[in-house]
């Protein structure tokens, strides 16, 4: 059977950045070639980065990625590198009639096969997703073609992304046309214990494609998405040939034995019915017919797999760094209560961009404890970052010296104080505040608009507080370890008293979460049910929760929405994060009352 | 021919409030049946109100609106109306099996015909838009039937909002069954200068159809969305029969007469080619053949329409009053400096709860010119509003003592120091806060986070400076006039000095808002060009904006992307409002750069 030698290329593009991602592909082809690949695959969309949002509707953007596809073939046969065949995502246009309802322009979702200095043939994806944080309806059309080309004696058929995820199209296209090797770019963004879904998802195609089938994923944050990687070989049979790691870049080689292809299949351009309602024009091109002389094949890598606690950790390191770094940020910020979700945020940042570049702010109130600024100033000392004290109290007065508040108002003032504070030495010294709340805390409610919730990146905004424990735990065990998500601290960086004491926000004397709150314990599975599983309060009664906890519960989450648009974005990691995913009315007034 | 009276309920739902609008269906049906008529249609929509985004993907949401449908037509009929056949939106499901990629439950934009206790038909919107403010391929799947009853001997046809927008569908359908009367419930938001496309776009559609076209729009105010009514009926030949008022609910009722059913066409399906691609089949039910015996018509109603200004006004105050009270609250309170913005907001705060539900608070600086206390005290009396003095000295100096703020760090912290004041009075009080800034420093990053740009809602985000200073000479010229939409101060409510004189922020000794900003007539046209048209750095050249002042200006936009998304909602009024209608991403290194 013929050989081919692929590199994926599992990346971290700049959304925008044109022109870094088109440098990247030729560092990237080169390494390729260093190593003797036969055949190198970039991600979707990748010379523009992914997702691109409402840029896909300006002109100026797809006629500069179109422009760059060009220029970037040009160039790998200028430098030397033109034998070498790319598969790359980019944006481009459909040549159709506008007409209502369509995106303006038409955009197209595409991919493109470079070769010998030209751009060979161009492809678009035909399933759109358009649900949970993908509005692609929004912003591209359909792509209805699909190209097969001969490398080496091998045809190789291009599929993008979501044309995995459903039936029909592409991969019923690829089967029809006899394809040997099946590669897909994709940007698909991390989500708790998604990575199995993902392999056997590929075993599936692989199988109904009846090739192998190389798929190659995005990887970095943002915004709120974080890509990780995991991209994935496997044979005709489904079986796992090799598997990239995850949350890191990585050019994946792997050498695979193909099946010939069918001599009497020539050049051309064919429909087959795509077996989704629509049909699908298959455009045969050859680029070289005979197969390679045999060569000693590399053994394959398969990366290990992380453990869902380090799969989440390495997710929340990767979205901070790449928040701080592709915004141009060189150091962050953040307030250090002494209490759990601050010290993991502070162990986050360290990780995300080393000690040196993360200053803390000790910001003790009239209510603050004693173990408040000690349990700050040990985590200090553990982490080795930059702090500084500014006591509130002052501040606070002069501000009750001009209004009069009470109760909850007097609460808020000075959590805004401390959120003033931050925001302040933000705008004098160029530092990103990183706020500390945690999902359990943003579901409910549980924090003050433009106190506790101001800030540029909330990194912990979709853990729930039990997972916070959880997370702050696993970091402290890994004390010793480094690596490229965890800068080695010797010592655990998580002071234990932050981790065992009962939480407070210490805004009043004697002040417990649970004077306001359930039990995290109870509270957090009862959110996981409610926001992440959408159960209305039949469900979830009937699941087993406590209906006056259920009635409480709701009312507190539904009645925050409006804190929650107002928060930071942060790094999904679950399904619904209050971000893009989750998007309801401020105006609502549903609240499963019985009906009329 | 036979004759028919039309009632059109032109109504302000609550998203989410059943109950409520089940409830205000039974009171305008009663309306619509103590003036005669012969059939009521409601908005797209109506039971649960429109938008409810993501409560659609939740199943206890879907079955509480099926089951208010049913609760409602019994209910009707108990309270003796079920001989008044009633057309109303809602929300359904398709007894689709799930698939990847369609909406959780399969939801349908529906409408059903009640009469006599029943559920006569059910159908739903065909043409799902996916554009601008609209996501519906994320909530909706594809209604594929058009219902068509029998009135009195005429033939009535349904079909739902964006059905109407694009080709073929549901009005190429009735066209083929032969309906006599085409009647659309609408959810369709008001935007600058729409008005006269909506008339258009029905009078072409009357004339496809070969019929009569009843057009009813939901009218208030949605969180970002404003509804403006403005609910129309045409002629077959697509001349304009009837028009209700804008901005205001009302029962249009209109006499027609219409072309007399054919009786060979009895009730049944069958299946018609759609002529975009599908089939839609046409359900033919009679609930009676007969027609009246022949009644004096009463004459049509025509609206007449409001010129641009008082659109733009109007939509503002019913923005504000929908959010305030559908939201709970009972009064506003704003930040008053003397200048324009604050000012007009005032003015349509006042307008829209009344002057004794709007409290306004000075808080000058040591900055502070001496106009400004003036300007702002002299409309505290022309308007009759609550007002309070707290002067931010003190408390400046008190973050002052305790850090060192240069340049913009402390201009902001002056800016924070008064929306932090705002915040607490708000919370100890109960007030809304009303968010002062436009949208030519909402475009440019002219504000402070946490600071001016503090609040729950924003009147005059999408409102540009000069349109700010266009919207203050209009109101002021209506001084004397009353009306639902306009409070009746008998002197103008705008002090001439806050409209005349130079905008500073007064943040610092002698600061215009020059020294940061190109004058506003120049700035305000570009960002209609850049923000609203979407034109790219060579079209905007091209189009005679200043080279240097587009890459100036088109910078300082982009990268205002995360301010303008903790912004606080306002109500939208043109094409883009920085809404949910322009979706950026906040990492993004597009610079119009040259392609590599």
């Amino acid at each position: 059977m013929p050989q081919l030698r692929i590199a994926l290329a599992q990346t971290n593009p700049a959304v925008g950045d044109l022109s870094a991602n088109a440098a990247t592909l030729l560092e990237w082809t080169r390494r390729a070639a260093d190593r003797g690949a036969h055949l190198v695959v970039f991600t979707e969309m990748f010379l523009t980065g992914y997702p691109v949002e409402d840029l896909v509707l300006r002109a100026s953007f797809v006629d500069a990625s179109i422009a760059t596809l060009e220029a970037v073939a040009a160039r790998l046969a200028a430098e030397g590198l033109g034998e070498l065949p790319v598969v790359v995502g980019y944006v481009d246009r459909a040549g159709v009639a506008p007409r209502p309802g369509q995106p303006k322009g038409a955009p197209l979702d595409a991919a493109a096969l470079l070769h010998r200095g030209r751009v060979v043939v161009r492809t678009a994806k035909h399933h759109l997703p358009n649900y949970g944080v993908f509005d692609e309806y929004r912003y591209f059309v359909r792509g209805d073609r699909m190209p097969i080309f001969r490398l080496h004696g091998v045809d190789v058929a291009i599929a993008v992304c979501e044309d995995l995820w459903q039936d029909g199209g592409p991969v019923s296209a690829a089967a029809e046309a006899g394809a040997g090797l099946l590669v897909v770019p994709n940007a698909s963004p991390y989500e708790r214990e998604k990575d199995d879904v993902r392999l056997a998802l590929c075993a599936d195609r692989a199988r109904e494609a009846g090739c192998a089938l190389a798929y190659v994923n995005q990887v970095g944050g943002q915004d709120e998405l974080i890509f990780d990687g995991d991209s994935i070989v496997v044979g005709p049979d489904g079986g796992l040939i090799a598997r990239a790691g995850q949350f890191r870049e990585e050019l994946l080689v792997t050498d695979l034995e193909l099946p010939a292809a069918d001599p009497t299949a020539l050049p051309g351009a064919f429909p087959v019915d795509a077996k989704d309602g629509t049909t699908i024009t298959v455009e045969r091109v050859e680029l070289s017919a005979e197969p390679l002389p045999a060569y000693t094949p590399e053994p394959p890598v398969v990366a290990p797999r992380l453990d869902d606690l380090e799969e989440v950790y390495s997710a929340l390191v990767l979205g901070v760094r790449d928040y701080v770094t592709k915004n141009g940020f060189g150091s962050v910020i953040l307030g250090l209560s002494g209490g759990i979700d601050s010290a993991l945020t502070a162990a986050i940042a360290a990780d995300a961009v080393g000690p040196d570049r993360v200053h803390v702010v000790l910001m003790p109130s009239r209510h603050s404890s004693d173990h408040s600024v000690g349990d700050a100033r040990e985590l200090v000392e553990r982490q080795g970052l930059h702090s500084r004290l500014v006591p509130i109290e002052g501040i606070v007065d002069a501000f009750e010296k001009e209004i009069d508040l009470h109760g909850l108002a007097a609460e808020n003032l000075q959590a805004r104080v401390r959120g003033m504070l931050l925001m302040s030495l933000s705008n004098e010294h160029g530092h990103l505040v990183l706020t500390t709340g945690n999902k359990s805390e943003l579901a409910t409610g549980y924090s003050t608009l433009y106190g506790d919730s101001a800030g540029g990146f909330a990194p912990i905004k979709d853990v729930l507080k039990t997972t916070v424990w959880e997370l702050s735990r696993w970091r402290n065990a890994q004390a010793g370890r480094g690596g490229e998500l965890l800068y080695p601290f010797a010592v655990p960086p998580i002071p234990e008293n932050s981790i065992t004491k009962e939480p407070s926000a210490e805004l009043r004397p004697g002040q417990r979460d649970t004077d306001s709150l359930p039990p995290y314990d109870l509270l957090d599975r009862l959110l996981a049910d409610y926001v992440e599983r959408d159960m209305g309060k039949g469900e979830l009664v009937a699941a087993g929760h406590d209906a006056e906890l259920v009635a409480r519960v709701i009312r507190l989450v539904d009645l925050a929405e409006y804190k929650r648009r107002q928060y930071p974005p942060g790094p999904k990691i679950t399904p619904k994060n209050f971000g893009r995913d989750r998007r309801l009315p401020i105006t609502n007034r549903w609240r499963e009352t019985p009906a009329t």
